[in-house]
């Protein structure tokens, strides 16, 4: 098959400093696909992801993060197939998942900055590269089971508990004997997607509902795993109810992503991890990579099994990137929000054209 | 060797709420010592130790600890010698570690509840079993190696560095090939004792000193352990000095034990856990005792080898334990702060009377 030689990317037109995110901050641009050097490799794109934090990529400065340039193309996860390398670990036809960034075609050279990892599963849909059996999902397993140790009959909490890595955590604990599992999330829709089909027993709406009253209620001896993907006040309020030996991964801090640190939220409760003997813990799902295979394999297991579902909420063609990582702002996303780039993707597992070319 | 029949014992006669420890909170009285039942043992008390707590036990309902009465025998754990016993775990002649109260004579039955540690080491003075080779010892050994997971190279900042626990944290983790080890305590005297006895590189005197300035010289690079003893704004200020996949034991709160948690810290930079991939844990060493061997074991060799020297602050007689625990909390005590309540306490190793009776 031959390889196209003009590449559609996004480009960083504008910063969002002090505001929202707009699709005015992006452009569309259309520009020659270099030729290979030794060591490198293109892939094509067939969906890509968008993530909270790529606001701070677009900030001049973004604390932490490596701010963007005007007119660099965006950055972002997404699966790929490789389609010419010239890199000895890869070879045409292979899935990958890696930084592929805001466009149809990419080149890397398969260094780490990249993170391109081969897609070992054949279980399920090459999108679940992205999510559930991609880096997300991985940070649902890891920060579950390794960050949060989780054990038999731990009562557990989930914040953020519709979206990407959320999702799939309530459905990981209790495959793994939790008890108890109570998702936080903004909504009765979402509240409703928790409990219905996403394994949580309970949910607790923080837009109508007093989180610390309904924890009190659905929790009543307390909680022993927490796994946090908003931070703030949440994680205040948690703290209030944790048990001897508690444990919470925190994952994110998406309460704080759009603010610009100016003012951090300071924590009132911090005291409970004395008296409970707690520990929390933060951790970077990039610098865990050697795990990747033993999570990437026991979840697909638990998709065999019928354990694991997932939910993908999908915009088709690379023209909806903007509007994608929009909507995770806004909320109005259900479940991974991912962009299908290449409308034939899922059929080149069974015909793949560049497989042994 | 006969056994006494009388008991002299420190009660509680009042309550320190909203103002110092004074020794009139205490009454020195005598009491018959009961017949042993089925289980029990009978130690004489050969040392004892004070520590920040004991305020809690003296409060009405002070968070976190069962209140004495009034009346009712001071707790504190002491190492003492078994003189006559109804248990199979112990044999007169033993040396054990424990909850004896502050008392000439302790009736315990080897419940959990009393701790009782028999003392396996025969290289260090039994007063170490209070102190370097006792619970407070354990605390820096583990409080270091298993729960702040000290790595070699490690950067260390310790807090409250001249109290018991931190006295010997810095050879401990020099011993294990720390890099560089600060300490932070109050006053020049403490700061020179860090320096020059306790295996510290530089100390810190938070009560003359800038800690977030002197962490920057003294720290450049930031700190991949922090033992903390203190809490509150130290804990704080050390957050800012944080480098990547810093691990950080929260062992006590001394800047809180006075107050009545009324008003408690809130801290600021708990961010920094996320930006740093950082782990903050807290731990109660006495549901450790599994690893306690090992520590004595571990850190008897230490002494053995002279890599672990130790400071005792020694008063004598158990009429002096008022003005033991009033010491600490206005700084006077110079290493561990201990009472050698039998004068022939390490005579009785030789040539011990209860062996074989």
């Amino acid at each position: 098959m031959s390889v196209a030689d003009q590449n559609r990317q996004w480009v960083l037109a504008d910063r969002p400093v002090g505001r929202e995110v707009r699709e005015s901050d992006f452009e569309l641009v259309s520009r020659p696909i270099p030729a290979l050097r030794e060591g490198e490799l293109l892939t094509r794109t067939l969906y890509l992801s968008v993530a909270p934090v790529m606001r701070r990529y677009m900030l001049q400065g973004g604390a932490g993060e490596k701010p963007l340039q005007l007119g660099e193309t965006m950055r972002g996860r997404g699966v790929g197939v490789v389609v010419a390398s010239r890199n000895p670990r890869f070879a045409p036809g292979d899935f990958v998942q890696g930084k592929l960034g805001w466009q149809e075609h990419s080149v890397s050279d398969g260094s780490p900055y990249y993170m391109m990892y081969r897609i070992a599963q054949r279980i399920a849909p090459l999108s679940t590269g992205i999510g559930v059996l991609g880096v997300t999902g991985f940070t649902s397993y890891l920060g579950l089971m390794d960050i949060a140790q989780l054990r038999p009959g731990d009562r557990v909490l989930v914040s953020g508990a519709a979206g990407g890595v959320g999702s799939s955590v309530a459905q990981i604990a209790k495959h793994h004997g939790a008890g108890r599992v109570v998702g936080i999330a903004g909504g009765p829709e979402k509240c409703r997607l928790l409990v219905e089909r996403l394994g949580y027993d309970a949910a607790i709406d923080h837009r109508r509902e007093d989180l610390h009253a309904r924890l009190g209620e659905l929790l009543p001896e307390g909680l022993d795993v927490f796994f946090d993907n908003v931070g703030g006040a949440t994680l205040d309020t948690a703290l209030l109810h944790l048990r001897t030996d508690a444990r919470i991964a925190l994952c994110g801090r998406i309460s704080e992503y759009l603010g610009d640190d100016e003012q951090p939220y300071a924590l009132r409760h911090y005291q409970q991890l004395h008296k409970k003997y707690a520990m929390m813990r933060s951790f970077f799902i990039y610098r865990m990579e050697a795990d990747f295979p033993r999570a990437e394999q026991a979840m697909s297991e638990m998709i065999r099994s019928g354990a694991l579902t997932h939910t993908e909420d999908v915009l088709e063609g690379l023209e909806r990137m903007p509007e994608a990582l929009i909507r995770l702002y806004t909320g109005a996303n259900r479940g991974k929000q991912i962009v299908r780039v290449d409308p034939l993707a899922e059929t080149y597992r069974d015909h793949n054209p560049w497989r042994g070319t």
